[in-house]
C-alpha cells in the first residue's frame, strides 16, 4: 500500500491558506486549472480515448463541459452568489428578547476526499465536479482516481496540481491518491472532513457505512443508482408513441447507456406496440470487460424475475454487448418489484405496460428514490395526466424532465442532481450545479464582533 | 411496547395534503398553534414548573420564544423567505451546449421524528425548533417526548393537535409517542425520512448510528454536547478580569448549567487570579435527579485526571449540587487532553491557565467540535490577539460570541446554531433560527415543464 500520509499531512497543512483565500482567488485558482486543461486537450483526450473507449467527440465534448463548469463556479464566486452572508443587525425590539448583531458567513468544511467516477473520465473524474465545488469552497481536496482510467488521472492530476501552484495555491490544495486500501485509509482519517462519491449503490454504501462508522462521523455525498422511470401518458401515446420509442432507445444507448441518468424503466399503455416499434441499435464500445460482465449480470438478474420476458435485442458489438429490452406488465412487477430496483447500468431497459391509472401510480410508489423521473406527455401542454404524474414523480425524484429525456445534465445555477434513496445518501443536496458548493460550506456566525475581528467577508 | 403503527400510518397517509398545502397554508397552521399555546401558558407553565423545576419566570419567557418561533417561521413562509425557488431560463448560447429551462423548488422530505429535548421543556421540546421547522417545512412530525416532563408534553400535544386540527391540517401531520423502544421502532420505518435531535452526545450518537444503518439510511440531525469554549485575552484580563470572572460564573450556572451553549471551559492568563475572582453561586435545583447524579460523575471524572484539581466551589442546594470550578494548567491539559471533551452538564467549569500565545492555540487544537466559541477581549475594538484568537474559534464552533456570553441563542435569520462533530452530527446545517427549514426541504428541479404541470409556486 502507498503511504498517504504525506499527501493528508499536506492537506492538512494547506487548511489555513486555503480559508484565507479570499473569494476571487480560489476563482483565480479554477480558472487556471481550467485553462491548463483546455491547453492539454491534445493530449488528454487521447488518453481517454485508449482508456474509455468513449468516441473522441464525446470526450472533447466532456472536457469542455469540465472546465465551463470550473469557471463557471469561479463566476459564482467573483459574483458573490457562492460565498452567502447574511447579517442581522441588532434589535432591541426583537419579539423573543433583544438581538445582538449576527453575521452569518460560510468556512470551508476542511479537507474532503472525492471518489472519481469511471462513466465520465472528465466531467465526474479528477478535475469533476466534487473537486471543483470543492475546491471553490476552499476545501483541500483527495482525489481518489477511477481504476478505469489510471493513466488519465494522473495526468490530469499532473496539469491540476501545477497550475494550482502556478497560480499560487498551497501546496496540498489538491493530491492524487489511488487504490481501494489507500482510499479507505484516508476516509477514515480524523483530518478528513467529508466525502463524494459518485458510482454504484454497493460501492457507496460501503463506503457510507466507514464515513458513519468513524468515532467522529463525517457527510458522505454519494450519488448512487437510479433507474430513472419515465412514463408516457396515454395522450402522448396516443400522439406520437413511435417517436417517442425511437427516442427512448436513443437515449438508452447514448454512451453505451453508461449514465446515471439513463432511462432504465419505460412505462406505456401498450407494452407490445410500444416493444414493436424499439429498433435497438448496436451499442457502442463499454468501458470496460468489467462493466460489460455487470450488464451481462444485471440483465440475466432481471431476466430472471417472474414474468419479466426479453422482449427485443440487438446484434451484439464487437465484444458481445447487446443493447437488450426487457418486459413486464404492471400487475407483473407490482406481484415483484425487484425488477424496479436493479439498475442494469448499459444498454438494456424494462418496459412496463400498464392499463390504468391506478397501475401506474401503483407502479411508481414501489420505484425507490431517483435522480430523475420523466414525463412523455401530449405536445399540446394540457394532457390530463401530466400533472398528476408529475406530481408522483416529485415524491421520489431530484428532477422532472418533461417531454425531453433524463441523460445530459445541464450545470447551472437551478440545476439539481440528487434524491432520495437509493439515488444518493445525502438528499438534501445536489452533486451537479452551483448549489453543489453548499456540500463543503459550514456556516460560522459572529456575534457582536467588531469590524477588526470579524472575517474580511462579513466586515 | 405502545402501538405505534397508527401514528406512522397517518403521518404517511398526511404527506400529499402536507405537500399540496401552501406556505401561506402552513403558515396559518403554526400560527393558530402558537396562538393556542399562549392562551394555554396558565395550565402549561405550572405543569412545567412541577415537572423541572424551573423558575416560573423563565418557564414563561420561554413559552413566549416558543410561540415567537413559531411565527417566526410563519412570516418567511409568507414572505417566500423559507420556500426558495430558482429558474434558470432556456438558454441556446450557453457555455457546454443548449441549456433547457430550470426551475428548482424545495418539497417536504417526508414524515420526521422529532426527539424533545429536556432542558427546554417548551423551546426544544413537543412545539420546539425542530418540530416548527419541520411543519414549516410542510413534513408531518412525530414527536418523541422526553421523560423528563411527560404530563407537560402530553398537555402541550393536546393544545397543538388540537389548533391543527380546528386550523385545517390533515390527520397525523403531528403525533406523539413516548418510550425509548418506541422511538427506535418509528427511528427504523421506511416511512420516516428524517430525524432530529437535541441532547447528550452519547445518546445522539446511538440513534445516528440506527438512522446510519438502517436499510435505507436518513438524514439524522443532531445537537449534542458542547464545551462552548472561552478565551480571556491579555488585553481583556488586564482591563477588566475581575468582571469577566464573575460574568463567566453567571452565565455558568444560568438554568443551574443546564444549557447546550454553557461556557465549560473558560482559558485565562491568569488561573490563580481569575480563580480567587470566581463566587460561585449556590445553584437553582436541576431538571431531575439523574441531572444531578451525572454532573457528579462527570464532575469527579473530569477532577480524577492528572493536574486537574477543585479550585472552587459553592454551598449545597437543598438537593446536595453545588457550584464547582476546576482548574488545570495548559501544559497540563496539553499533556492530558481528555478534559476538554467532557461536557460537565450542570453547574460547573474548568478554567486553563495559559502563559503564552502558542500555549493558547496548542490548547484551542486540542478541543473538538463546537457549537460555540466566545471571546473576551479590550474594550477598545483593537485587541491585538481577538482577531487570532476568532480564526482559531470559527476553524471549529458555529458562532463565535464577542464580549458577550453563549448562552441565550437568539432565534433569528443569521443565526448558525450547528458545527463540527461532537457538537453535531451534521456540521452543515443549523438547528435554530430560520435555516433550520432546510434539512427537511429536498430540492426538486423541474425541466421544461408548462404551466399546467407545475407546481403552483414554480409557475
Amino acid at each position: 500500500m502507498t503511504d498517504v500520509e504525506p499527501l493528508l499531512a499536506a492537506a492538512d497543512a494547506a487548511r489555513p491558506a486555503m480559508r484565507k483565500a479570499s473569494a476571487a482567488t480560489r476563482a483565480d485558482w479554477l480558472d487556471a486549472v481550467a485553462d491548463a486543461l483546455d491547453e492539454a486537450r491534445d493530449e488528454l483526450v487521447p488518453l481517454a480515448r485508449e482508456e474509455t473507449h468513449l468516441p473522441e467527440a464525446r470526450l472533447t465534448g466532456e472536457l469542455g463541459r469540465t472546465t465551463f463548469q470550473a469557471r463557471l463556479f469561479a463566476e459564482g464566486l467573483r459574483t458573490g452568489e457562492l460565498t452567502p452572508v447574511r447579517v442581522d443587525p441588532e434589535d432591541p425590539g426583537w419579539g423573543m428578547g433583544p438581538r445582538p448583531e449576527l453575521r452569518r458567513t460560510v468556512v470551508p468544511i476542511g479537507p474532503v476526499l472525492v471518489f472519481a467516477a469511471g462513466n465520465f473520465p472528465f466531467a465526474f473524474s479528477v478535475f469533476g465536479g466534487d473537486t471543483v465545488s470543492a475546491l471553490a469552497a476552499g476545501c483541500p481536496v483527495v482525489l481518489k482516481a477511477h481504476p478505469g482510467h489510471p493513466r488519465l488521472s494522473r495526468r490530469t492530476a499532473g496539469v491540476v496540481v501545477d497550475a494550482l501552484r502556478a497560480a499560487g495555491a498551497p501546496d496540498g490544495a489538491f493530491g492524487l491518491i489511488e487504490g481501494v486500501e489507500e482510499s479507505i485509509t484516508v476516509l477514515r482519517d480524523p483530518r478528513i472532513r467529508a466525502a463524494g462519491f459518485t458510482g454504484s449503490t454497493a460501492g457507496g454504501r460501503a463506503l457510507f457505512d466507514i464515513a458513519a462508522s468513524r468515532p467522529d462521523p463525517i457527510p458522505f455525498y454519494g450519488e448512487l443508482g437510479s433507474v430513472n422511470p419515465v412514463v408516457v401518458t396515454p395522450a402522448g401515446w396516443a400522439e406520437r408513441g413511435t417517436a417517442i420509442a425511437g427516442e427512448w432507445v436513443g437515449s438508452l444507448t447514448l454512451g453505451a447507456g453508461q449514465f446515471c441518468t439513463n432511462p432504465g424503466v419505460i412505462l406505456v399503455p401498450d407494452a407490445d406496440a410500444f416493444v414493436a416499434a424499439v429498433e435497438p441499435p448496436v451499442p457502442g464500445r463499454m468501458l470496460s470487460e468489467s462493466m460489460e460482465r455487470n450488464l451481462a449480470a444485471r440483465v440475466d438478474e432481471v431476466a430472471a424475475l417472474p414474468a419479466v420476458h426479453r422482449a427485443a435485442q440487438s446484434e451484439p458489438n464487437d465484444q458481445g454487448v447487446r443493447t437488450t429490452v426487457l418486459a413486464v406488465s404492471a400487475p407483473e412487477v407490482m406481484a415483484d418489484p425487484r425488477a424496479l430496483d436493479v439498475e442494469m447500468f448499459g444498454p438494456a431497459g424494462l418496459v412496463v405496460g400498464y392499463s390504468s391509472q391506478d397501475e401506474l401510480d401503483a407502479v411508481l410508489r414501489l420505484v425507490p428514490g431517483q435522480l430523475t423521473g420523466t414525463i412523455q406527455a401530449h405536445s399540446t401542454d394540457d394532457d390530463p395526466v401530466a400533472r398528476h404524474v408529475a406530481g408522483a414523480l416529485e415524491d421520489r425524484a431530484g428532477r422532472i424532465v418533461y417531454n425531453a429525456w433524463p441523460t445530459g445534465v445541464t450545470v447551472s445555477g437551478a440545476q439539481h442532481h440528487g434524491g432520495p434513496w437509493p439515488s444518493t445518501t445525502a438528499p438534501t443536496s445536489t452533486s451537479v450545479g452551483l448549489a453543489a458548493i453548499s456540500r463543503w460550506q459550514r456556516p460560522v456566525t459572529y456575534q457582536g464582533a467588531p469590524a477588526s475581528v470579524l472575517p474580511p467577508e462579513l466586515r
